[in-house]
């Protein structure tokens, strides 16, 4: 079928390949640490309680969750959902405000789809979550990196950005894939105040938002910026993400448009998988569990930490994560995190080197290490190698 | 948020609006006998032994199956399609051709997103199935409408339409969504030949091809036309719609993109529901399911016709379909489908008139029937009904 090549649209074309798909090829030698990953830890799932859920879900609705149903999703789901912003925090968010989503990943497919046209400017993060580069490529839009660092996003660059009118912005201010940094209060101000002068609605993703293990809940932005702000969603980090449910919270003349690209989609997402997330909420304590899974990420982020200040030399750089389950390296000047990567697998350890989370430049000399999979003791182990490695690449450097 | 007026994508207003959204809200309320649904029958849904299934795939694989997974789809799915295929329908389709999808809906999404460019020519049937013109509206194609009657698709207007070098052409040669007609084999054939000579691609959707229950199986255009044809199927007509899954049989090339555009797009169809279905299937005779289906629709769709004969003025033609859910009927010249449904929905009856399946021309004279939902009696009250509003419709035009 050699005919197909010339068949693909220009747009598929434009998709970065997720070179993490085939570093996770990798990590699956048993013998190999990999920090690559950006699972959640699975001995978490509450596996018990959701079979208990489901169990009642089938004795209970059986027949109407396994039928054909409704495109904004299931509504008892909408109204928890719903209900917990106004009492978590204190978002007055209205039920048809909410459309549920086969995971934010597809909130993200539906915004691309709903508005952006060839050409339009999108505002990302640098670096930024590879996940909506390639959702949003799907739609060819021109991307406006700009640098977010210790306290969040630049906002002389964004200003600059600006300029360019961009249609939309897309931020994850809590805890980022992949630099693990936290927008500061004064920052998302500053940037709210900015973006109140223009057109360019801001996409908040805010899927680790839970998973705080340290410090203080920040205003979101759609508290600042309400009438500008799309947020995003999802259980795959609180809840299990295999059931593939996020939301998007949009206003209704978007939301009506959501809905019809919703439906063009794939119809709606499964009620089934829904009603068992919405009968497991109704019967057990969500924020108990979430408080189990913050301390095991807490206590596995601080190791690492401890980790690298053992056995990092001290020219190496990295964020201290507030929540979430990613923190951020920078090596040393000329070294790049590629060519540690290659060492590194040698010595059986592997992680996301920062390449991917930027769509400008290469041989980036920061990488992505994943926490939240591995006890406290692997974790000492790989980062010992990776240390290890750092060493022996910063010797090789000094030899040339 | 008037600001958003402005600032959608120009494909989202390409999606036509689904007027059959509309009529199933007058559907709801029980006074009204519906004949407007595309829904299988919820009382033939398998609940207790799907719930088994869950519950040993909670036992079983619940950690694995509630993590993230991968983009092709479940394993065991895609072995126990690929050997049904070779078994019930003698094709040979090795598991890396198949992508799990959430429904045949998604298939059509996926497929549109990696061949479609704005402005390539699509070959639909006419009249065609609603879902497939919106998923494929979104990607700003040209449709070229073929018609489509008793034998199957016209091969004159077929290849006037190839001359316009279409990139796809969509079919559902089983039991069509909206007619019910089948392609007779000698049709199928002759299409084949036809495409042969050309770079066209043809989508073969199959979701109904297990419902038969009179006639004989025909030749697929997979078997016909191997190299050309991409395949897509459904668990939702022959199992459960709820569960949201299908899949896409491609070729290696056009399967790479697809995998990439499916990561881009959700990452991957929940592999818990996938897991429910491969054990719902290895436990179960999903034949002897099927004939309990097949046996109910047959019957259901008999007394349909027998209504209708009953019924309806003889200047109203219809087709006998041999499997599906559908039947179409075309009223006589000057008159209008949506003209009766004004009056049918006074008299407590609704369909779905024939303009959402076209895309050129309105107020036309045909009409969508399903008789998957509602029992023999029901079927006949409301074809009575319907028959009482056609010939009040013929007397206003006789005045006239």
């Amino acid at each position: 079928m050699s005919k197909l090549d010339r068949i693909f649209s220009d747009r598929i074309s434009d998709v970065p390949r997720s070179f993490i798909r085939e570093i996770l090829k990798v990590a699956l030698d048993p013998s190999v640490i990999s920090f690559a990953g950006g699972l959640p830890n699975r001995e978490l799932f509450p596996v018990a309680a959701l079979k208990e859920a489901t169990c009642k879900v089938f004795d209970t609705q059986g027949r109407d969750v396994l039928q054909y149903a409704g495109s904004e999703g299931h509504a008892g789901l909408r109204e928890y959902i719903s209900t917990r912003y106004r009492e978590k925090a204190n978002l007055d968010i209205p039920v048809d405000s909410i459309l549920i989503t086969s995971g934010s990943q597809q909130g993200l497919d539906l915004l691309g789809k709903t508005l952006l046209n060839e050409g339009d400017a999108v505002v990302i993060e640098e670096p930024g979550y590879l996940g909506a580069i390639q959702a949003f490529s799907l739609y060819r839009p021109r991307f406006l990196p700009v640098p977010v660092s210790g306290e969040g996003m630049d906002p002389v660059a964004l200003r600059s950005a600006l300029s360019s009118r961009p249609k939309l912005m897309y931020t994850v201010p809590n805890f980022q894939n992949p630099s693990g940094i936290t927008y500061s209060d004064q920052n998302r101000l500053e940037l709210a105040r900015i973006l109140e002068e223009t057109d360019t609605l801001l996409i908040e993703d805010d899927p680790y938002g839970d998973l705080r293990f340290t410090g203080h809940a920040r205003t979101s932005f759609k508290e600042l910026l309400p009438g500008n702000t799309i947020l995003l969603g999802s259980f795959s980090k609180s809840l299990v993400p295999g059931l593939r449910l996020g939301w998007i919270v949009a206003p209704p003349a978007l939301m009506q448009k959501l809905i019809t690209a919703k439906q063009a989609t794939d119809l709606h997402t499964s009620h089934f998988t829904q009603g068992i997330v919405c009968q497991y909420l109704r019967d057990n304590d969500a924020d108990e569990h979430i408080r189990m899974i913050r301390d095991v990420y807490g206590r596995q982020c601080q190791a690492m930490q401890n980790s690298i200040q053992r056995y990092f030399p001290a020219e190496v750089t990295y964020t201290r994560p507030e929540g979430g389950m990613f923190l951020w390296a920078e090596l040393p000047l000329d070294m790049a995190a590629m060519d540690l990567f290659e060492l590194a697998v040698l010595d059986k350890v592997v992680f996301v080197p920062g390449d991917p989370f930027y769509v400008r430049g290469n041989r980036h000399r920061t990488l992505r290490l994943n926490f939240s999979c591995a006890d406290v003791d692997t974790i000492d182990v790989g980062i010992g190698r990776l240390g290890k490695a750092i060493r022996e690449l910063m010797e090789r450097g000094a030899k040339q």
